[in-house]
């Protein structure tokens, strides 16, 4: 850890997030709910959706374009499938909620499914697969974004980077999956500029339209992958379709089209695990399975990780030491008090 | 086409498909509806999953691998969840009758999930996100294979590449994504050698441990790279697991331990689109977003293309004249009547 960074409690980054929500038009407890997400996020490595974001989540706050007062309500039911409007609430508190009454779906119907228009950010999509396999549920959801990647073989930006989400509960803790459809986050790109750093592998097109992985090049291009290139552009078309189709609500195309990005479609989908015929055997499944999968050779020792499993070692590490975040950043946090 | 390729009419293809079957142990019924899976598959340009799979399929049958007389049943129901074990029936029958099954789960319950075990290999999986989305369904399923690629980081196979399919109704036909997690199939760089071709992009690792292009070394190190790399690898990772735990059914390893892939595990959701409640408004929902898509600026007059709409092309073209079949591969068919 360099000199400019310092190493904020779990209780204190907290305490001041929720401090600041209250400033800000949130009741107590969805100031509690929401600061928990930011430092939840934080605390499990996620900075660029946890502490890093949390300035321009209150930014957005004081613009008018998230509410902190809203709740989701129910627009339409169709047995196990729901659709909810977000009103432009808080992006976090919706995407909780949503999963929660998915789980409370599928405790009658094996599976549930809500889709939700008009939220905003959910900051990390892992978050709610966490909140889901914590409490037993298998989980599959994304949401749309605005446009950042070009269409396979375009040169303009029309797709989202459309996070996919699944997970499931492993041993005490998750096995979770968070994954954009692009390659590299421009905010991962922007952090290997600072650092001086090259990709590990091609991240986009540089601005003579070759594949590189000169992050510069790349944000100076707009023009980053997807992942597995014509696969992963298809991929984040049918994520964007589907959520957009299925909540009613708006697609990249029109968030594109807003000053920010808001107004965004996400699905939610749980599935009950204790409603499964096998659901006594499932543990042993899971550990066979992974058993197996530490059993890959290592390509010159690098250590295989099952999706979920660093969040734990850097979880444990930040609550025992504090989160790290840059001095000069923090000193912003508390100036929004 | 070269001259060593003749094409085979659809009706002609169908019928020698259904005969060699009904030779092979299946009713009249089962015969009919499988060969309209392997003919359907070619006339849409999936030859791999198609013609060129059929006689592989046949001596699955001979050597007792695929039982051409199993039935499906139902094990396990839990409102909109049911599990099935397919009892190594032949793998297209169980999952058009799974893809069916979850499509009547959804006319009740809006949404319905079909997980199913011990089924055998469903050829090309796009057919059953175009069997949903032609009955007006949205789709999303997948299967597992046996081990082709490896973790992130390691050396050998023990991930499936386990393809996704994503489907929705679009116009009068459909937007069908059908997605492998290998960057490229074993297939597809076999072929590439014989052309004597290099991968448009890096498809594996070559035998000194580096990215490479050249399909012939990538084969010989038994490396693909997932699509996204380390992101493809854990999708892949979390299909297999939800496939195993939703059906009960056998994992990628325990797949891998069997000397042919069979046993397979896979996930059938249906969504009613009928039951939302913007039903009414999809379709002008889906004409904006594609027009918007197709409106991308190309990369040196590339065609954008949306997944499923260059099926539409091959298909029509195969039905006016024929589904080109190599003349050599043709009389191999011949011989097993």
């Amino acid at each position: 850890m360099s000199n400019d960074t310092i190493r904020i409690s779990v209780g204190d980054m907290n305490d001041i997030f929720t401090d600041i929500l209250l400033k800000n038009g949130f009741t107590a407890d969805s100031a509690k709910q929401c600061a928990a997400v930011f430092t939840n996020n934080s605390v499990d490595g996620v900075y660029t959706h946890g502490v890093y974001r949390f300035p321009r989540f209150v930014e957005y706050i004081r613009k008018g374009m998230v509410h902190p007062g809203a709740e989701p309500s129910l627009v339409h039911r169709a047995g196990a499938l729901e659709q909810w409007d977000g009103h432009l609430g808080p992006g976090p508190l919706n995407a909780m909620q949503a999963t929660d009454t998915a789980m409370g779906i599928a405790r009658q119907h094996g599976i549930g499914c809500v889709a939700l228009a008009n939220t905003n950010h959910w900051m990390r999509g892992g978050s709610y697969g966490w909140q889901a396999a914590k409490a037993g549920f298998a989980f599959i959801g994304w949401t749309n974004t605005t446009a950042i990647m070009p269409a396979w073989g375009a040169l303009d930006g029309r797709l989202g980077n459309n996070p996919l989400v699944m997970a499931l509960p492993y041993r005490d803790e998750a096995i979770v999956l968070d994954m954009a459809m692009s390659q590299y986050s421009y905010g991962a790109m922007e952090l290997a500029v600072l650092k001086n750093e090259r990709l590990s592998v091609y991240g986009g097109y540089d601005t003579r339209g070759e594949l590189s992985n000169d992050p510069a090049e790349i944000l100076q291009s707009r023009r980053p992958v997807p992942v597995g290139y014509w696969k992963g552009a298809g991929l984040a078309l049918l994520l964007d379709i589907l959520a957009a189709v299925l909540s009613g609500g708006l697609s990249v195309h029109e968030i594109a089209r807003k000053q920010t990005e808001t107004s965004l479609s996400q699905v939610f989908i749980a599935i009950d695990l204790t409603k499964l015929g096998n659901h006594s055997t499932i543990a042993t499944l899971l550990e066979n399975i992974i058993n197996d999968y530490k059993q890959s050779t290592p390509h010159a020792e690098k250590r295989i990780s099952y999706p979920g499993e660093r969040v734990l070692r850097t979880r444990a590490e930040n609550l025992d030491k504090g989160v790290p975040v840059l001095k000069k950043f923090w000193s912003e946090i508390l100036a929004l008090q």
